[in-house]
Order: structure tokens, then sequence, then C-alpha cells
């Protein structure tokens, strides 16, 4: 158990999907609340975080900073190299769970995996991470299904939509704010955001401008 | 366990959301295959579907037939009249799995749900169906909550993708064509559907217009 949780991270002009509706200021610190709460996910099962970032940042846990471009390939730098079981979990996972992480770290396979909305993977989990690399561009779930299989492992896919529900765009503040329990909802509602439902169809709206929080 | 399985079916003019991919012919086969997946998985944990059709449509299951516009307020006439524990499962669910749905009817509380995307409700299963009543519309998902709260009813909230996603988009398309395993699967495919990636972002697209399969 007690894996070290690498943690991707983009401190600076993340989230550019989320564009139309926050500020550059606004989306680094809705980024940040979302890694908070992820952060607070990991260590609910005693997992050891390390954020991978692109660049250095203010935080109090430990940081790899690693080239903007190149996530995979420094992950496979790091990962022949770990002693012990690795965790790979996003940092816009803001509904992520401690229990949903436990259902992960206990499988029974060699590894497991969680797919991202959209054909991505949001979190992998190695036993034995010298045998695995990752492949993060485009279909990746489906890459590292057969990266696994390619490599002899067997692989459970863990069943989370708390997992699954990453947040890029602005549909996805709806999950936000009905699921969330976080930092990241708290943020997005003293911005103003609050669900709405027009003709059966539930959105989010901003309703003021009110000054930024201080978060 | 063994409950009987409710599952609300539009046979037509299903899914106007994909009206720009799919033709109206499609798209009542597309419905009726992901129907098929659903029963499938249904039945895979013992339990009795029946179909709850805003009209009469040829299928060898049970059917109950209910005006269009009220689903809500026939299933809440339904509920007190049951005897025993009833799950109510969405139509337009192909991703489901006997495995998950296994552990919705395994709960312990009073009663479980499971969140679609978007606010709504995508499975409600009910250990006493006579102290509940639904209410579809809108941001069903929190509204079910607070009926169960008010009903005094302890409630389970069950962490699962394959549950929580319906298809109603075309982007939904991408997750049934990464995930799926039934007929509605094979139905997107048979029809010339594929994934795309461009630019790392993962799509669907109609590769050929070929003559409409035999579904």
């Amino acid at each position: 158990m007690c894996p070290h949780a690498l943690i991707p991270f983009k401190p600076a002009g993340p989230k550019s999907r989320l564009s139309d509706i926050l500020s550059p200021e606004e989306r680094e610190a809705f980024a940040r609340a979302m890694l908070e709460d992820v952060i607070a996910a990991v260590k609910d099962v005693n997992c050891s975080p390390v954020i991978v970032a692109t660049e250095l940042f203010d935080s109090e846990d430990i940081q790899i900073t690693i080239p903007d471009k190149d996530l995979s390939g420094t992950l496979n730098e790091v990962l022949p190299q770990s002693i012990g079981t690795i965790l790979i979990i996003m940092a816009d996972l803001p509904l992520a769970t401690g229990e949903a992480i436990k259902r992960v770290i206990s499988t029974k396979s060699d590894m497991a995996i969680v797919p991202g909305r959209g054909g991505g993977t949001n979190v992998i989990f190695l036993k034995d991470p010298a045998k695995f690399h990752v492949d993060y561009y485009g279909m990746s779930y489906l890459k590292h299904k057969k990266i696994a299989e390619e490599a002899g492992l067997s692989c459970e896919v863990i069943d989370s939509f708390v997992l699954h529900t990453d947040i890029d765009e602005k549909e996805d503040l709806v999950e936000l704010l009905t699921h969330g329990t976080g930092k990241s909802r708290k943020y997005l509602e003293d911005l103003g955001f609050v669900l709405t439902a027009a003709n059966g169809r539930v959105g989010v709206e901003r309703k003021s401008s009110a000054p930024a929080p201080s978060a």
C-alpha cells in the first residue's frame, strides 16, 4: 500500500478551454485548487504526493520539475528508477476521493487504470513500474491497455466516475458543482458560479462578477 | 436480490441530439441496440427487465406502456404497488455491466443512486419502493438525494463511470467506441463510425455512408 503518487501539474497557463469563463489568473487559481483536492484525496489513503510540475511553484509538497512538452518522456525516465508501487494521477480530478483511490491501489492485478472522459487516462497504478511505460497523447487509454498487454501485465479497469471526470470545459463544471466537496468547488462558488436548469438541461452560469476570492 | 428492473424507453423519435449524425431510422435502431445492451447487463445479475415504454414495440420482454410526457408520474404510481426491491435504470447506458449493477443492488443502505452526466439520475435502487418517489426533470440527482433525505432513507451513491455515462450527444459516442462491448457499439461500427484523434483530442467520424446494417 502507500505508494508514491505522481501528480502531473501545469502551474502556468493551465486549462485554456476554460478561457471563455475564467481569466488567466482565475484559471491558475482554479487549477491549483483542483490540485489541492487531488492531493487531499491521495493523502487520505496515505499515498505520498509528488507533484510533477512544468515549473517550480509555491507548495509544501515535494516537486519534480520537468520540461513542459514531454510528460510521457519524463515519466518514462522516472518509472524504471522507482522502488515500490507508483500511482500516477492527474491534477484535474477534483471529485477524487480516498475511497475511489483505495479501489485503484487495492487491485489484485499487476496494474490498474482509470479511463478519462474522451479517450484519455486519468489514473494508472503500477505494482512494478519498471515494466510499464506511459504514452499520454491522444487515445491514451487504449494505448495504455495495449502497452500493458504487450508487457504481459494484467490490468484492471476501475469503474469510477469521480476519477473518470476530468475538468476541462465549461460543461464539466456542472459535475464539480453537483458532486464536489473540496476547495475547487468552493473557489467556483466564490466566483459566483451556480447551477442552472433550462429546458431540463443543466448548465452553469456566473451570477456576479464578484472580486476574485483570496484562494 | 433479483429485483425487477424498470427500464424507461422511448421507441419513437429518440435521441434527437444525435440528429446531425444519425437519420431518424438510425436513431431508433441505435436506441434499441442500447436498450438491448442494458437488458443484457440487467439479466446478467438475474434482474427481471420490465420496459416502461412510451408506446408498444416489438420485444420479447415485459412492457408497460405509459404516456410520453409523464415518466415520473407513471413511475410514482408503480412504486407504491411494488412488492420487493426495484431497480430503475435508463435505457441509454450501453456501457452498463452486470458487475456495476451488482454494486448498486448490493448496497447496505436503504437505497442507492448513480448520477448521470450533467446533473441527471441514471440508476436508482430501492429496497422499499413505497417510501420513495422520483422526479426526473432537470437536476434530478440533487432532487433525488433530497427526496431520500426527507423520507429518512439512507442513500449510497455508487461511483461507476459505466453507469454514469449516458449517450446523448456526438461526443458521448467516443465513450461507446472506447469502452463498449455490446450491440450498440457494433451498430455504430457497422454504420462506419470510428474514433479519430486530431491535436490530441479524440472524436468520432463516420467514415463511409455504408448501407444501414440489418440491426
